[in-house]
């Protein structure tokens, strides 16, 4: 079959599962457009920026399991890394194609422009090395090869992968003989690492799993919990990774955050004597600066490409693997673990008083539903959001290791994309709400209904709290929040105003009976009022910048 | 004297010349942004994101002669590369300083917000080695060194440099015996050059001068003019660097843009024997796609570090010494050449149909005053706009070789604050506006009263004229853009609405009579409508991604 190379991409990026492409247009992918726009089954999401399409990529890929960016050279791929940097820490996988000069051009050393004007072609390839797990330079004669080969890298390691596509190339005709297929991870010969956790766990009288964001990148929550159920080993799981396991799991134990842990996790997680890590990543923010009392050696690290135990390491064990070998495992706890008790949080007054945040959360807590997606940016949203109790079938989106703040409007735009049936609450804060506000114009394009709750409390409380409480450089200009879905062209968005427990009540109660619509809920809070969690990790991270 | 290493390095930014900071704040460099914000002579900006902000310190840098920006490691620096970059390609130096981890948090490898989560700590410094001149990472013991090398190196090269501030070196006191001082470029014995020029010149017919942006970056207009005035070389200027070259001074031919130059300028300049390029790259947006007749071969390249002439070539040449070695050339042109005459662009009707881009610009011609700063975002805009006649006071600038649309509203943010008593007219169309919007809000907070032209013509002219004139992924979502200053808190703005020539001229008289705020001049015109010159070079460029 003869297609251009453009088609046999997207023909493999479709195979491979991702039916939405976002991205922003430039001269040098134009011609790679039309290989988009005229796919059976892709659409085009055309976004306002390179750094919001990329976000909206890592936020579709995190509910549809793999994304896809397309922009153009130089201009276009370089305000897009941010994005992709975070991907690549937080394990989401994203293909990053940029439409590039021909092969002509670059090999004439042209100065053409979104060049650096000397030359050179490679530059920008190479700044993407570091953020990314694969790269490619795709020509007619390696298209069937590379294509498949970085695809599947993607998918291999939940990561982001970068296409350099010359316009060219992607117009030229190729002989293709096979569609790509992803393929699943292949089977490797753990026994032995198997055999080693099960002697520890054996000997052990008090163990825990800690597990986190690795699960929901590769998408391995019914094995975790199968493993679970059939050896009553407690759950712990960080916030880095929140919906890692099923909250409603009688063997769950709450979120492990360090020292500032609930009393009963704190005790059993640091006076453990096995600690499973599954997928999990210790980082400062998930455990308020490294506040954990146990010793960071004796923790059994079951990570993608990652297994660590006493003196044992592998790099090659995928985390699938893994899991499946657990499940071999012969043990059964007996020790007693304190069990979660899903938080009621309706011990809040209704009343015409300026909201607090500690009200605020307790109402998101009842406000919730089976199924919603919940995305909160990574200010006094996420670190209200992640102590909030989930049912099974919610999904969590923070982004507590990459931290970029802004990340979740665009984010929102591309997991309600994903799950165009499901409710989307985006909680985020004034401040980064600015980052990124033009998204919300491309949730209005594509007649979304999120719910997007935004707090206005009039800067960067979460830099406040770390450093410099009432510093200039810790205010933004005020806006006139409410006014935004109008200026987008959001005429039928339902906007509300929040000042009060009693108004967040009616906002709740109105949301609630108008499913039809996106809404657009502005809550004014205190300028110095924060969540409790996030007024304690401030002052970690305040200490460990000294 | 015992300093701060911060204080020390906001000393040393100051003694070069720079008085504003552009940047966002994040944790890693919150405790150095008090030595920024204590400093007595010079100020925090705090901009909406750091993309905007790297753009704020580009325009800044462009009429100041050097800019600097502040950003957090990672997230913050990451996002600011497309600035960075842009600055890099068209030599504007910013000095980047990115607050960073302390290095005991680098040394132990820990897992921390904003770092890829693997304990590696060099990977963003890499990124930014292909788009700065020179990269530093600061200690308390290299501090009095490394901080003079790498602000000299920007000011010497006129290209950004990166510093790396860890943020436990920027609080940490060192002993400060001297202030940075920034030096004038050494002087060079090029004499033996300058014979061969003054050979060429001297067996000459026809010769001419090509100038461009390097003259507005070391700011080398005097001496240039000089220089002509001395030799009667008449000076044909490229869209890339419009403003180098005084277009009142006799010797003016015009834009010479390849094969779309206005038909004397291009005769003279294509049958040329003596060509000299001073300061200039001929670029494909230059030159509507390379469509110069001459032999490039045949020119001689007077570049900062790049003369060439035949076969000689010499990389290390400061472009001022190279300027100041041809006053002391002995020639003078006897040849004739046609003299640039200033458009008068008054053959426009004023009436009540729908205004043509044609129109638009013609007006905008008589609009322009004495020493206005003219900036135009690289769309319609810019090819509209860099045919103006300029008066000899006016600054011009556009980014016609990177090309990063949405450049131009954080850069006018930039030039405005920069020359705070000149009139910054921007030029931009609806697709730039909405990738970087939000800075407007950052001219509303700062008081600044720019006169913004925003066309609305609901989409990418710019990519539609190069390739799918009536695709989808060329339209944008349709704004209330009348809206935009309002909810930025700009209640001040005079904001005007533009369908006609006679609402232009209304709006023009308006604005003329009210400088006392900022004007904000929604003007609607036709999808398809285009200045002739960009649907020239679209042509050009369309063919060279065949």
């Amino acid at each position: 079959m003869k297609q251009r190379v453009g088609q046999y991409l997207m023909d493999a990026v479709h195979a491979a599962g991702v039916d939405k492409i976002f991205g922003v247009p430039g001269d040098f992918n134009l011609a790679f457009l039309d290989d988009i726009i005229s796919h059976e089954h892709v659409e085009w999401i055309g976004n306002t920026n390179e750094l919001n399409a990329s976000y909206a990529a890592d936020g579709y890929s995190r509910i549809n399991g793999l994304g896809a960016l397309v922009t153009t050279f130089g201009v276009g791929e370089l305000s897009a890394v941010n994005g992709i940097a975070g991907s690549y820490a937080e394990r989401v996988p994203v293909i990053a194609i940029t439409g590039a000069p021909t092969r002509a051009i670059e090999s004439a050393g042209k100065y053409v422009h979104h060049s650096l004007g000397e030359g050179k072609f490679d530059d920008y390839r190479k700044m993407f090395e570091p953020i990314t797990t694969a790269q490619g330079y795709i020509t007619p004669n390696n298209a069937t090869t590379e294509i498949p080969r970085l695809i599947q890298e993607a998918i291999n390691e939940r990561r982001p992968v970068h296409i350099h596509l010359p316009i060219d190339v992607a117009m030229t005709e190729i002989d293709v003989t096979s569609t790509f297929q992803p393929k699943q991870s292949t089977e490797q010969d753990i026994s032995s690492y198997i055999k080693m956790i099960e002697d520890k766990l054996n000997a052990a009288k008090q163990p825990v799993i800690i597990a986190g964001h690795e699960i929901n990148s590769f998408g391995l929550h019914s094995e975790l919990e199968r493993f679970v159920n059939q050896t009553n080993i407690p759950v712990a799981q960080l916030s880095l990774g929140k919906g890692a396991f099923n909250e409603e799991n009688e063997h769950y134990l709450g979120i492990f955050d360090g020292s500032i842990a609930e009393e009963n996790v704190k005790n059993y997680v640091n006076h453990s004597d096995a600690i499973l890590n599954i997928g999990a990543k210790l980082t400062d923010s998930a455990t308020a600066g490294f506040s954990y009392e146990f010793d960071i050696d004796d923790v059994v690290m079951l990570n993608h490409n990652y297994f660590k135990m006493n003196e044992t390491i592998s790099n090659n064990i995928a985390l699938p693997n893994l899991l499946k070998g657990l499940m071999n495992i012969s043990y059964k706890n007996t020790s007693e673990f304190p069990s979660y008790v899903r938080e009621e949080n309706n011990d809040y007054i209704l009343d015409d008083q300026p909201l607090t945040q500690a009200t605020y959360f307790k109402m998101m807590q009842e406000f919730i539903q089976l199924d919603d997606i919940l995305i909160a940016d990574q200010g006094t949203s996420f670190f209200g959001a992640y102590d909030l109790s989930l049912y099974k079938d919610n999904t969590f989106i923070g982004q507590p290791l990459w931290g970029s703040i802004g990340y979740t409007l665009p984010a929102t735009l591309g997991t309600q994309i994903a799950a165009p049936n499901r409710r989307n609450i985006l909680l985020i804060g004034d401040g980064s709400l600015q980052l990124t506000v033009q998204s919300l114009s491309t949730m209005v394009r594509q007649q979304l209904k999120p719910v997007i709750f935004v707090i206005n409390n009039d800067g960067y409380t979460v830099e406040r709290l770390i450093h410099g409480m009432k510093e200039p450089y810790n205010d933004i200009h005020m806006w006139d929040y409410k006014a935004l879905p109008a200026v987008f062209g959001g005429d039928n968005v339902a906007v509300h105003d929040v000042n009060t427990s009693h108004e967040l009540k009616d906002a709740f109660e109105n949301i609630n009976a108008n499913n039809d619509r996106m809404h657009f809920v502005e809550v004014k809070m205190a300028v110095e009022d924060a969540p409790t969690k996030l007024s304690d990790i401030a002052k970690a991270f305040a200490s460990q910048n000294k």
